[in-house]
C-alpha cells in the first residue's frame, strides 16, 4: 500500500467534504448526529462482535489490563456513545454567530462571525468510543474530521465508522466528512501531521508519549494536552474546614484524571493545624504522602525529592510542601506546574484575585476542587480535550474551540479614503 | 559567537521578563510606552545617524530602491513611530477582562479571563519602524517580545532598541521584556522558531519567502500572513454605480497592499453594461486588464491564463472573469483565493448573507472595498499583521490576537460530585 498516496487522496476527499459541512445548516447536522446514534443502536451486535475481535487479539498480544479496559465496548459504553451523540445534537450550533458588530467612522459596520476550522485531525489510542466523541463534536462545529485510532481498536473503529457514514448519508451529508484512516501503518500518522493543505488542526488524544511525538513532527497546528501537574495552595487565611474537604476531593475523587491534584502547598502559619487533619483523610484513603522537611516535622511522610514536584502521578500519591506565603506558592507553581489547573483556598479576597490573575494555567480556581476542570462541568456540553497550550484554546476545548472567527464587513458602497 | 547558546540565554531572559510583564498593571505599561516615545523624540539625531549608516551600507550593497525606501527612517516616519506608541498607550488594556461568567449546577461560577500569550517572537525584514510597532503592541498586551529584524537595518534597530530599553527601565519594567537579536547570522532565526520553551508564538512579517521559510521550520506556533489574492464579485443584482466606485477603490486606492483586489468577477447578465464602465476607469488609471474570453468579447483585454487567477500582483494589473452566477464566483474564490479578503457587491439580501457565510476568508465583505481590510479601519487601533490562518486569529491581528483566555472558577469550598 502506498501510504503517502492513500493519505493524500483521503485528505483531498475530507477537504472537499469540509466545504459541504461548513455550509450545512443546523437541522442537517443534528439530523446526521441523531441518525448516527440510531445506526449505533441498531448495530449493537455488530459493534460488540467487532470489539470482541479486537479484545481477542489484544489478549493474545498480552495487552495490559488497563489497555484492555480502554479497548472494551460493553453495553453501558455503547449507551454512552448514543447519549453523547444526542447531547451534542442538543447543543447550540456555534457556527454563524455574529458578535461585536460596530459602526466605524468610515461608515462600514465591522464584526466577527464564528466559522468552522475546516478539517480536524484526531490521533488517538485504544479507546474506540473516542471515535464517536471526536466525530460528533467536529460535525456539530461544521468541520470534517480525519480520525486515526489505535491499531488495537481497528475492527471496532471500522464498525463505528460504518455507522457514522450511514448516518451522514441519511442526512444528505458527505460520508467523507468523517474519514477513518484504515491502515495500522505508523507512517499514516507522520503523513497526517504534515499535510497542512488538507488538515487545519491536529488534536492528539492519549498519553504524553503520543502527544510529544505528534507535536515534534507536526507541520499542522496542534492543540496539545500535556501533563496535569495540578496544585492546591492552602492559604493561611483559608477556611480549614473547606480546605480539608476540597484538598480531599481534589486528590481522592478520582486519581487517574488530569485535573487531579498532585501537589499540595500549605502556608506555614496554618501547617501545624491543617496538615494533621488532611493527613488523617489521606491515610484513611490509603494515599501515600511525600513531603518536604517542614511537612515531615508535622506529619508522617516519605521524604519528597525535587522529582516529586515535577511528577504527574495519576495515582494515590501526593507531594506536600510547606511554603512561606502565596508568593512562594505561586513561584513553586510557575517552576514545577504544567499550566493545567491550579487552585487557591483562601477567604482573603485580594489574594484570591491576585492568584487568579497571576497563575498562568489553563484553569485557575478559588475555593474549588481542581477536579472541576472538565468540559461538562464548565457547561461546554462535551470536550474534545483539555489544552495546555496558549494559542487558540486553553483548558477544556468544546465546540467553540473547534471553530474560528472571521471578520465580516457590511457596507453600502463604502470606499476606503 | 555560539549562536545557540546566545539564543537560549536570551530566551531565558525574555521568558522571565514575560512573567513580570504579565503581572504589570495598565498604568505601568502605558508609562513605559510613553517613556519610549519620549526617548525616541529625544534621540532623533542618533536614530537618523544610525539609519544613515544602514542606508549607506545598503546603497553600497546595491539594495533595490524599494528596499532602500523601506529601510529609510525620515522625520515623518520617526513622528509616526512616536504617534503609534501614544496611540497604543491610549488603547484599552485587554488583559484581565473577564467574560461569560456563569453559575453552573454544581454551584461553581465559571468564565474566562483574558491573559497575555507570554513571549512573542517577531521576525521581520528591512523596515526598522516594525521594531516599534511590534514592541508596543506586545508590551500593551502584557507580553515580552523577541525581535529579529533584517540585517540591513541593524544599526537603526539597535538605536531604537536602546530607546525601548530606556523607556522600560524608566517605568520600572525589565529591559529584557523586548530583546533585540543582535546577530545577523541566519541561524538565529532557525533557533528562534525551534524554542517553544522560550517563545509562545512567532509572527513573521515580510514577503511570502520569509513566511514560508519560517513556517516550514517552526516548532513554535506561527501566526502567518500569506498572500492576499482578493476578489470582488459584482452580482447581477448589484447597484452598478456603487459597483464601479467600489471596484475602482478596491484596485486603485493603493496597488501594493495585501487588501488590494486582484481579481474582478462579474455576473454574466450585467457584464455587457458593467465592464465597459469599469474598464474606462481602469484605463484612465493605467491599470493593465487581463480577461477571460467572455470579458475579451466585451472590452479590450490581454487574454488571462490560469496563472493570472492565482497571482497576487500588488501592481496596476487586474484579472477579470465573467461568471454565470454567485455559485460560480464562490467556486472560483474557493479554488484560487488565498483566504484573505473577498467582497460581494449586491443589493440582494439573501445572496449577501449566503456569500458572507460561505466564503471562507479572513474578511468577507458586502458592498465595501476590500482595501478596508486593516486593523485601524476595523477599530483595533493597530495591528501586528493580518493572519490568513484559521487557528487562534484570522484577519487583522491587534491586541486581542496577542492574548489568550484562561478559565477562571469561583467556588466556596465546592467539591466535584
Amino acid at each position: 500500500m502506498d501510504i503517502k498516496a492513500y493519505m493524500r487522496e483521503t485528505g483531498q476527499a475530507v477537504r472537499s467534504a469540509a466545504r459541504v459541512m461548513a455550509a450545512a445548516d443546523t437541522a442537517q447536522k443534528n439530523a446526521a448526529l441523531l441518525a448516527i446514534a440510531e445506526q449505533i443502536d441498531t448495530r449493537r451486535a455488530d459493534i460488540a462482535a467487532a470489539n470482541e475481535q479486537d479484545m481477542r487479539t489484544g489478549r493474545e498480544q498480552n495487552l495490559t489490563p488497563a489497555l484492555l479496559d480502554r479497548l472494551e465496548l460493553n453495553a453501558p459504553r455503547i449507551d454512552a456513545m448514543i447519549a453523547g451523540l444526542q447531547q451534542v445534537a442538543a447543543l447550540p450550533d456555534p457556527v454563524g454567530e455574529m458578535t461585536a458588530i460596530r459602526r466605524r467612522p468610515s461608515g462600514i459596520q465591522v464584526g466577527k462571525m464564528r466559522v468552522p476550522l475546516g478539517v480536524v485531525g484526531i490521533i488517538y489510542e485504544s479507546r474506540p468510543n473516542v471515535t464517536i466523541d471526536a466525530a460528533s463534536l467536529c460535525l456539530k462545529a461544521g468541520n470534517a474530521a480525519m480520525l486515526r485510532g489505535g491499531k488495537e481498536a481497528m475492527h471496532s473503529n471500522q464498525m463505528i465508522g460504518r455507522c457514522i457514514a450511514a448516518g451522514l448519508a441519511e442526512a444528505g451529508l458527505p460520508e467523507q466528512a468523517v474519514a477513518l484512516i484504515a491502515t495500522p501503518d505508523r507512517q499514516a500518522v507522520s503523513e497526517m501531521v504534515s499535510m497542512p493543505e488538507y488538515i487545519d488542526v491536529i488534536v492528539p488524544r492519549g498519553g504524553p508519549g503520543l502527544i510529544k511525538r505528534v507535536a515534534a513532527d507536526a507541520k499542522v497546528p496542534v492543540i496539545k494536552h500535556l501533563e496535569g501537574i495540578c496544585h492546591v495552595y492552602v492559604d493561611d487565611q483559608a477556611d480549614l474546614d473547606k480546605a480539608v474537604a476540597v484538598a480531599h476531593n481534589a486528590k481522592c475523587r478520582r486519581y487517574g484524571i488530569c485535573g487531579a491534584m498532585e501537589t499540595l502547598l500549605v502556608a506555614r502559619p496554618i501547617a501545624a493545624e491543617f496538615l494533621p487533619r488532611i493527613a488523617a483523610e489521606y491515610s484513611r484513603e490509603g494515599v501515600e504522602m511525600r513531603g518536604c522537611p517542614a511537612t515531615a516535622a508535622l506529619i508522617e511522610v516519605i521524604p519528597a525529592t525535587a522529582e516529586d514536584w515535577a511528577t504527574e502521578y495519576l495515582l494515590p500519591i501526593i507531594a506536600i510542601r510547606v511554603v512561606d506565603d502565596m508568593q512562594t506558592a505561586m513561584a513553586h507553581i510557575a517552576q514545577y506546574g504544567s499550566g493545567h489547573t491550579d487552585a487557591i483556598l483562601t477567604e482573603n479576597h485580594s489574594r484570591a484575585m491576585q492568584f487568579l490573575r497571576e497563575v498562568d494555567s489553563s484553569s485557575v480556581m478559588v475555593n474549588a476542587s481542581t477536579q472541576f476542570a472538565d468540559g461538562f462541568e464548565y457547561g461546554l456540553g462535551a470536550e474534545i480535550g483539555i489544552s495546555t497550550d496558549r494559542i487558540h484554546a486553553r483548558g477544556p476545548v468544546g465546540l467553540e474551540g473547534l471553530t474560528s472567527q472571521k471578520w465580516v464587513v457590511f457596507g453600502d458602497g463604502n470606499l476606503r479614503p
